[in-house]
Parts: structure tokens; C-alpha cells; sequence
């Protein structure tokens, strides 16, 4: 295990989130929070310090392998989750630590759940923190740093490859760093673009530039305690339901549209399967509301904003549909499970994933009835190899249990069944609601600090798909013969 | 597709059905219920009736595959309870066709979930074959048949193979034909000691033999509304605990015992794995109702008898476990989808799949730390073989996509998600009680005729180990070129 380069890595990322800070603390300034702006430049200041002691000594093999990408990106994340709570907690905005933890690594994660029950009164560099993690978390900081630094070796890739979601990730461009820069190009005009046409629609600046960055994240954080409810605007709900939708494609279908590429985008089958969903579940859901809204519109809209809210992993809410039927509450409870697409700001299992299951099980069902038969797993008209597939079952195998055992220890707390489960799904997709005390319109500010950690730790999970965050907890990877 | 030798098969279980409904009949008769004595008489009839037609032709070709037995083993299932369903109809005893269907697929598949309300004021002979049908879908009817019948052909392994629960299978001895009987007799010597013991402790002799009988299938239906909870006897629950716990354990292990090959029943895995989770459970549980219960003897006999109950399958009640602490109803809720061991009469996920899955991740996590490694999975020392292993994990995701799929539709009731989630499950893994109003001292009337349906088909799915009843869904193996 390469420990001086993870060192220089770790105080890269960190001296970058130092950058990111600057950003906020202007708002503060601009704004005059004199408490907020002290906080955010202590933190600066913290990140600086610790960013370039780890950064002091440059190593001198600089070669590194999958377990170091893992080990890497697991690590920081956490520290990057634990020195972006230090805002929060120096200005006095949300008490106690661990609560300012948990607001950070759902920020991070892109998760949205809160702990919060008053925003609104917050100060407005906080609320935009909020949401600039969302953004930040979203293409993931590690992406980030590899288009803006010249790490030079293409081993980078590892890098990549443990922090983007999705089952298969692949690069646009021959170089890691190119391919990192125009993914964060297309990020950056989309997330541009949103925040036009919610400003030109009549939001304040403010609340565009946020929810805008929110969005692209699918993160879900608002600066409105009932979220997007609160506009009461059918306008900005389309607006925000088809950017939820964009951002959780996959963003190589972007690059491929741009090189005016439109066949493979139509080749992707993910892509197709994904509208199929949003498609079949706004429909099954807009009839199963149909009775609580007095136009059809009405059911249409909310129907389609929480399936795009919940299946792109966003999160955002413009109704409480824990008092929806049972029908469209049990829907969205499998769509919170499945996710959006690989390779997007999305969180959850992945339709890839999904699809990829669908063709394994069908092979199994021909293999018992033509026993001699190979079958191909093919996805867009590739072969999908074993090792592959196995990682993939792997992963799902994981989630289910990794979701069984939050289940487990947050049901410690004695809150309901429903309350449980649907909390510890949310985090471990990244959504943000869930359903009874873990509702639409309630927060998560009620879980011990124990639960909480429990939360933050599925968030993680959910965020780097499992391995990284399991590598650390791995003994073998921390055995001498390794290091 | 040999059609031919489908039918044959079929109509020799069902002939096998009408000499079994010949005990029903007699007790019946013993106990003078004309009612139920016609309504047995008549199911006889027509079995035979249905059973001649289906034999009358000896198909020339007797080989079957694969496709055929789990086809067989299927369509067998499904006409077994169609017509074991005829007595509580035709006998006035449960209103309704579909309700009368949902007990007796309760019964075969030994889940002993119940539509019923009242259950002792049923005639006898009626609670008899309730408690019957337990028994003889725990050690499955094929295998039955394969014990008495003269079928020769070693092909037969394939209907065994479709039958039997667990993800291996083996034959104890080189025939088919004496695995089978050898099955049956530590099967009905098991049976008949549970019997005497419950007897000799002063339990009614007809009480004694239902009981042992629905422990045996470890199905869980009683002839008390209150379950066993009703005896209010320490003794009665610790017997009862001792065979639950043994119907739970693979019956090759009880074979090597009679042969005294003590050596490898101790290296048998999930024997070992089995044990620790039952302990581990019931330590923890013990410790988080002790506030519930006078005594530490009384929280730890609950605490095992209902660790024994929903992870052995049974599903017998001495407690209303949904009113412990969330903490136990989770963990009982993940022992509900586990099971007990492969091989035995339980239901559920398997221990040995789980433990298979255990090292498959074990195995994942490794390959990121040396790519260039090959790892083997081994159980009891043995290599377990890669087509093996796909089909545990198989079986595993389909288990949650049935699981998933199966809630959504149960939830178009519009009963709670505790209720919904739990009944399905509890369905699925063959256990009977669950949470809410589908909780352990309560029935499943309240469901529509379609979400019994429903359930109807996750029993089937659950006792069959899901692809024999997929099979009759894959278009490909009607296709005209394998007929």
C-alpha cells in the first residue's frame, strides 16, 4: 500500500475543499454574517494547515492500484465530511457536532436527509454551504481534482473508477484528465442553465442559484422548510422535474450527444429503461392520486416530480406522499431502492445494475431448461464479462445486506418498522425522505447519536457504491505484506 | 417436453393424494362428523377419478430432464392443493373457494399462515387435515412418491432435485429410491417421539398428534386460536423449541448420526453456522424483552421458542412478539427471511446460501485487493462450483425482486406497509405470522381475494425454491422444438 501517495492525495483533496470554502465565506462576506464568515474562514484556515503538512512531501513513487483508488476515496470522504461540518458547528447553526456531521455527509453524499427543522432562518452562506456540497459531492471531488491537477499518470483512472457510480465506467477520451474535465463541463452549463430558466421564471436569485446546484447534484437540501412545495409554482416544477431527470442519465450520453453521436445514445439501453420507469410509474401513480387532486394535471405533475425526485435520487418534494395510497407509497419505496442511471449524479442500485440482473436471471431460467447452452450477457450489444456480472451481484448482495444491518441497529432507538427501514433505505441511496417520522415533511433530527453515525456510515456506502468504505474495514488490505 | 410422462407423474400423486385423504376420512368417521366425512369421501372420489384418467396411459418414453422436474414438480403442487382444498369447501367449514385454497397452500407449503378466525370449534377431522397437509408438504409429496413408487429410472434425481429445499442437494445413498425412504422413516420416527413426549407431558392425544405433525412440516397451524401459547406449559414450549430447532437441520446430518460419521456432521458448515445464529439471537432477544417478563427463564423461553418458530419456519406463537421492542421484531424479521438449513423441512433463504454469499463477498473484496488472486469457495471443505454458485445468487435476487414485486402488488389493498411487507415475507420464506394486523395473533382474512392470490403464489414460490414455479412462466420451455 502506497501510504505517501494516498497521503498527497488526501492533502490535495483537502486544500481543494479549502478552495471550495472561499466560495461560501464570499457569501458570507457579501451578505455580512460576521459569525458565519469567521467560521467559514476558520475552516479555511484548518484545511490549509492539515492540507499542507499531507502535502509537504511529495512521494516519490507515485504508482498506485485499485486498492489504493478505494482506500483513497473512502478516506476522503470522510475527512473531507468531517472538516466541511466545521462551518456549521463554529457559527452555531446547528448544534452539536454530530448533527453538523450528519447535515455534511448527506450533503457530500448527495443525500439530502436532514436534521434540521427550521431552515429558513438559517444564515444564507449556510444554506448555500448546504447546497454547494450537494454539488460539489455530486461529480465527486476526487473527478474534480483529477481535471484541474497535473497528476500525470493514467493510474488516475482507479481513482475515477472508485469514485463514479455505476457498475461500468468508462472513460470518454483516451485521458483521465480530459475526460474529467469535460464531464465537469457539462455539469457546470447544465447546472447553469437550470439556474436561468428558474431565475427568468420568477425565483428569487438566490433560491435559483441554490436549488440549481441541489439539483445537479441530486442532492434534495432546499432553503425552504416545506422544499419546493413552497413556491407553489407549476413552472418551476416541470423546470426542476426535467432537470432531476437529466442529471440522473448518464453524463458519457451527454459527451456522445455533443459529438453529435445519437445512435449509441439510442443504442444505451439503461437510457431506455430508465424513461421506460419514469414513464410506467408516473402513470400507475398519477391514477392512484388521482382522487386526492382536483385535476388530472395535478396528479400528473405531483406524480411525475416525486418519481423524478425519488428515482433520480434527488428528493425534493412538492408533496407529502407519505399520505399518498399505499400503492404509489410502495412504488416509490422499490424506485428508492433502484436509482437512476451509472455514470450520473444519482444515487441507489442503478438501472444498469437492474437490467444486468434481469439478463442473469433470464440466463439462469434458459441454462435449467438447455442445460448445455452458453448464454452471453450483452448490454448495448457488448459482452458483459463474468467479472463483471459477478461484481455486480456482488454489489446488490452487499446493499441488501448492508441494508438489513442498519435496520438492525437503528431499530436499537425503538422507533417504528416503517420509520426504520424507510430511513435507512433513503440514506443508503442517497435520497433524502422515506416515509412515517422519516416523512416527506418531517427530519431526522429525533435518531440517537448512534443512529445517526449508523446513517451517515449507509450515506457513505451508498455514495461510493460499497467497496471503497468496506475496503477500509477490510484486515487483509492493512496487512504488512500489502503496505 | 414429455407430456406423457408429466401426466403420468401427475396422476400418481394425485392418486397418492386420495389414499392420503383416506386418514382424514377416517378420523371423520372415528369421531362421527358426517359433514366432513362426505365432503373427504368425495375429494377421494374425485381424485381417483382424476388420478385413473391421468395413469391410464403408461407413456413408452419415461425419460425426464431437468425441465421436466421442476415442471412436474410445479403443476403437482398446484393440483395437489387445488383438490386437497376440496374438504374445507365441500365440508362448509371455510367460506369460499379462495380461502379454502389460501389454507391448503398454507398447509402444503407449510407456511401456516391462516384465513381462519375461529379454529376450535372446526370439526376434528377438519383441524386433522389442516395439521396434515403440514406434514406432508414438509418432506414433499414427490419424494413420497418416490419411496413407494416403482419409477426405476435414476432420472427420478431431477424430480428429487426440483423438490427438495437448499441449493445443494445430494443423495444420501446411490439409489434415489432409498435416499427417499431413509428420509421418510427418520421423518416419521422424529415425528413420532415429538408425539409421545408431548403426550406423555399431558397434552390431549389428538392435540399431541397435530402438533407434532405441523412441527414435523415445520408449518406452524395449531387447534388453538392462541396457538401453543394456550398449553401455558414450560415443558410443552421447550419440546416443541428442541423439534422446531430439529426439523430445521439438514435430515442427511440426522443420517450420518445413525451411521455414526460423527466427524462430518460436526464439519458441516452451516450446521455450525446454524447453532451460533440461533444462540445469538436468543441471547440478544432474551436480553431485550427481559423487562417484558418476570423471570430471565420466562424471557429466554420466549426468546428461543421464537427464534426456533420463525427460523425453522414453523411459526408456532407462545408470545405476541409484536408487541416487543422494535429491536427483536427486526431481528425476527431477518431470521424470517433466513431459515434454517438446507435439506431440512424449513422454508426461507437457507443458511447455507447465506453462508455461501458470505464468502462470495469475502471473495469479492479480495479480488480488489490482488486482482491476479483466484479464490475458491469451499463449504465443509468442499469446492463449491461456479454454476452453483450463480444459482445461489440467483435465487437470492430473484427472492428479492419476488419480494419487491409482491408487495407492490399485495399493497394495491391499501393496507400499512408493516402488514403488507411482513405478509408477504412471512409468505415467501413459508413462516406464517408477521407484523401488524398480519402480526401473530392475527389472521390473513382481511386480504382481498387478489393479494391472496398473491400470497398464494409467494408460498408456492417459497417451498419450491422459486424456479420450478418460474419455469411455468418461461415462454421457452412451451416452444414447439423441446416438446
Amino acid at each position: 500500500m502506497n501510504f505517501n501517495m494516498i497521503a498527497y492525495i488526501l492533502g490535495n483533496i483537502i486544500r481543494i475543499e479549502a478552495a471550495l470554502l472561499a466560495v461560501p465565506a464570499f457569501v458570507s462576506i457579501w451578505y455580512q454574517e460576521a459569525k458565519a464568515a469567521s467560521a467559514f474562514v476558520a475552516t479555511i484556515i484548518a484545511c490549509l494547515m492539515v492540507g499542507t503538512v499531507l502535502v509537504s512531501r511529495e512521494p516519490e513513487n507515485k504508482r498506485i492500484y485499485g486498492r489504493e483508488g478505494f482506500v483513497v476515496v473512502a478516506l476522503s470522504w470522510i475527512v473531507m465530511s468531517v472538516l466541511g461540518a466545521l462551518p456549521f458547528y463554529l457559527s452555531g447553526s446547528i448544534s452539536g457536532y454530530v448533527n453538523c456531521f450528519f447535515e455534511t455527509v448527506s450533503g457530500f453524499t448527495t443525500t439530502g436527509a436532514s436534521i434540521l427543522q427550521e431552515i429558513e432562518t438559517l444564515p444564507k452562506s449556510i444554506q448555500f454551504w448546504r447546497c454547494f456540497t450537494h454539488w460539489i459531492g455530486g461529480m465527486g471531488i476526487l473527478v474534480f481534482m483529477l481535471a484541474i491537477m497535473p497528476l500525470g499518470d493514467e493510474r488516475t483512472m482507479y481513482l475515477m473508477k472508485a469514485e463514479a457510480p455505476g457498475p461500468l465506467v468508462s472513460k470518454l477520451v483516451p485521458k483521465v484528465k480530459s475526460t474529467a474535465k469535460i464531464l465537469y463541463t457539462i455539469y457546470i452549463v447544465l447546472t447553469l442553465v437550470e439556474m436561468i430558466l428558474l431565475f427568468a421564471g420568477g425565483m428569487p436569485f438566490f433560491d435559483s442559484v441554490v436549488h440549481a446546484l441541489s439539483t445537479a447534484g441530486t442532492g434534495g437540501f432546499s432553503v425552504k422548510n416545506s422544499s419546493i412545495a413552497e413556491y407553489n409554482s407549476a413552472y418551476f416544477e416541470y423546470v426542476i422535474t426535467a432537470f432531476m431527470l437529466l442529471f440522473g442519465v448518464n453524463f458519457n450520453l451527454f459527451y456522445l450527444m455533443l459529438m453529435k453521436d445519437f445512435k449509441n445514445v439510442w443504442k444505451n439501453e439503461e437510457l431506455r429503461y430508465y424513461i421506460a420507469i419514469v414513464c410506467i410509474a408516473t402513470a400507475l401513480i398519477t391514477i392512484d392520486i388521482s382522487r386526492y387532486y382536483p385535476t388530472v394535471e395535478g396528479s400528473f405533475r405531483h406524480a411525475i416530480f416525486q418519481v423524478a425526485a425519488i428515482m433520480s435520487t434527488t428528493g425534493f418534494v412538492t408533496a407529502n406522499f407519505d399520505l399518498w395510497p399505499e400503492f404509489s407509497k410502495t412504488l416509490l419505496y422499490c424506485l428508492l431502492l433502484l436509482g437512476a442511471c451509472g455514470g450520473s449524479t444519482a444515487g441507489g442500485i442503478k438501472v444498469s445494475r437492474f437490467v444486468i440482473l434481469l439478463k442473469m436471471i433470464r440466463r439462469e431460467i434458459s441454462h435449467i431448461v438447455h442445460p448445455r447452452s452458453v448464454n452471453l450477457i450483452k448490454l448495448d450489444g457488448y459482452k458483459v464479462d463474468e467479472d463483471s456480472i459477478r461484481s455486480v451481484t456482488g454489489f446488490i448482495i452487499l446493499y441488501v445486506l448492508i441494508l438489513l444491518g442498519s435496520f438492525m441497529l437503528v431499530s436499537l432507538d425503538n422507533f417504528d418498522f416503517i420509520t426504520n427501514v424507510t430511513a435507512v433505505t433513503t440514506c443508503l441511496s442517497n435520497v433524502g425522505p422515506g416515509l412515517a417520522m422519516a416523512g416527506p415533511v418531517e427530519n431526522l433530527s429525533f435518531f440517537s447519536g448512534f443512529a445517526k453515525i449508523v446513517l451517515c456510515l449507509d450515506m457513505l456506502l451508498g455514495r461510493l457504491e460499497i467497496f471503497p468504505i468496506i475496503m477500509l474495514f477490510a484486515p487483509s488490505i492493512w496487512r504488512k505484506s500489502y503496505m
